[in-house]
């Protein structure tokens, strides 16, 4: 219980061609200062995670961008990156600024503007969070390789296409939940189920969306965190853990070791085990994804993912749930901008604030951040605090 | 002195068009593990500073792409990003994950791949170092924005263009000496003075090239240094600020605010002043921009660092060395890798290994590395083990 997050901020997720890059990170940024209930020049160090804004809006160096816009010129501000994973990392980075006691009270953000390009050209930059020379080039785009991993879990689990369709039937009515959300639209699973294919057997509602967003987080030291807030949320656990970046280097398809090995380190951290969380954000880029998330993450046995969410386990009410916010399949996905706003769904979970999607009783969430197809995966363990 | 050097690597600079990014990075990185005599598997965390991948090759997710290439996959690996200061903010994360006590010993890496685009292409991407919106859409390329700063100097200090030669003249000197340098070639004063004009008053000669290379080095804790190294290099300070993004919001151009507070928090770490500096590895990424960093650093006074150049004080056989690799003027600036090739020189002369361009009795030497137009400044303070 060395880092707490004391204040969160969120833009709405969404396509805004009226919204800038620098509007949507200063809007977060700007909230969870004023959540924080702090001033300004008490931030002293400032992180933020995006993919790849020198594609989609020809503007590096976000860094100190965010900094200037933020009002924060002076601080060191350093721009973090692993794909779709931009965001976790960030988090982690200003939990180690804070670990190190080079700072005491550190911003974490994570931004992304998706929509300001075309389709094709989103696919094209997103490609780039896998093997550009191995897969991209070749024509392997993120739904081509995920169908891949979909299509072994079936073979080797036998799971089910309609166990991928219940992911995004759980997530959308999550969704209708989220007033933040990108879609707030329920879908069922024969809607899902004959919506249009896109890299078999993935189908457009098996898919996350483009999306503009972003989301900040104040983290403070314990030290900090006690005088300055009335309901920190502890984080208990950061782990980080690598791959290979293509599929073809892997052993196995159907599983994901990076997030494997993060979550045991994680565990091991905030020691505890799997059956301690109450709740978890996890990575459904694809409704696959999520499958695979919570067999890494030991929510249930390998190969059993598809059973479980049938079963309503990882539904609102269930005993595990899932992606309380609508998850990247409903809430949308910024990509540099997911992985905190995973920090603020746990968030705002942990001080009951969460609303009609609010977890009774939440005392320990999880979030998990992927990048590409499992190269990067962080997570997080927060706790409330414990008197 | 709680974080040690124990091992550099880096690739000759220069245009590469038969080698490949991550060639180039994994070159830099198993040297360095290497000269570390270390093996793979102690290296718990990487760090790699790169500016625009995702333009200059299309490839993100640069952090897990090195990982897996330099053969450590598994362990945690992050991008970071603040355009010609990547580098520079690899090794303080590096030096920070160190310092958070999470790791003992991490690589610090920076490359980049410059030359695969057309030159047209280049200056497109490395215009989003500085505002996209406010500086680049306009046309507002780099030369034109330190040709802003140059012009200013030279108005407030009666500052000259030949002083601006000298500094090129000087570096050229130097890149002769060093095997790894882009341009290993002599120039007269004459020669820069009557080189194309590019952004009046800046020409050809006052530019740093564009440049394909690859740096990194290893990082240890105090312990572990001791146990591994028989020449361990100390980073006794590490620092970073940030200023406003766009050169229209700040109250100089003849300064660089980033650099003066980023000098003086060094400064303060190090316990030390600017006269028990033996030696600096600066941001030359134009000429005005050395000039404006000696007096960023307190080498000499505001104003009088033309005069300071003049006198050859900044010479290799000066009171104060700056540059003796050749800068980025000579060695070249693959941008993501410049600030780790900046650590390394600093480490080669600490261990008496530099060469002819050998400092002798170097104790102390420091780094400056800054981003865009001056909006991210980075400084690390090396020094030689003390008995």
């Amino acid at each position: 219980m060395e880092v707490a997050v004391i204040g969160v901020g969120i833009t709405r997720f969404g396509e805004f061609w009226e919204k800038s890059y620098r509007e949507l990170i200063t809007h977060a940024g700007v909230n969870a200062i004023k959540d924080a209930k702090i001033e300004g020049d008490e931030v002293q160090s400032l992180y933020v995670g995006s993919m790849t804004p020198g594609v989609f809006i020809q503007q590096e160096h976000i860094g100190a961008l965010v900094a200037d816009n933020v009002g924060l010129s002076g601080i060191p501000a350093t721009r973090v990156e692993a794909a779709c994973a931009s965001g976790g990392l960030a988090l982690r980075q200003a939990y180690l600024a804070i670990k190190s006691g080079t700072a005491d009270v550190v911003v974490a953000g994570g931004v992304e503007k998706m929509t300001d390009v075309s389709t094709e050209h989103a696919t094209v930059a997103l490609a780039g969070a896998g093997d550009q020379e191995w897969e991209a080039f070749h024509g392997a785009t993120f739904p081509a390789l995920y169908a891949l991993m979909a299509r072994r879990h079936m073979i080797e689990y036998g799971t089910k296409e309609e166990d991928l369709a219940q992911v995004a039937v759980k997530n959308h009515s999550n969704g209708t939940l989220n007033p933040n959300a990108q879609f707030q639209k329920a879908f069922t699973l024969e809607q899902v189920m004959n919506s249009t294919p896109v890299a078999d057997p993935l189908k457009l509602l098996d898919c996350s969306p483009i999306t503009d967003g972003a989301a900040a987080v104040i983290l403070a030291s314990k030290e900090k965190a006690k005088k300055l807030c009335e309901n920190p949320v502890w984080i208990t656990a950061s782990s980080q853990a690598t791959d290979t970046l293509a599929l073809h280097d892997r052993k196995s398809l159907s599983q994901t070791r990076a997030s494997t090995i993060a979550a045991k380190n994680a565990y091991e951290s905030a020691k505890l085990g799997p059956n301690k969380i109450d709740f978890a954000e996890v990575h459904d880029c694809f409704t696959i994804a999520e499958l695979m998330a919570i067999e890494s993450l030991g929510f249930c046995e390998l190969g059993k993912s598809g059973k479980f969410t049938q079963d309503g386990e990882t539904s609102l009410k269930g005993s595990k749930p899932v992606n309380t916010s609508g998850g990247l399949k409903a809430k949308g996905h910024p990509v540099g901008a997911t992985g905190i706003a995973q920090a603020v769904e746990a968030t705002l979970q942990l001080r009951g604030e969460a609303g009609k999607r609010q977890v009774e009783g939440a005392h320990t969430g999880l979030t998990h951040n992927v990048g590409g197809s499992g190269a990067t995966s962080v997570i997080h363990i927060f706790q409330k605090e414990v008197d």
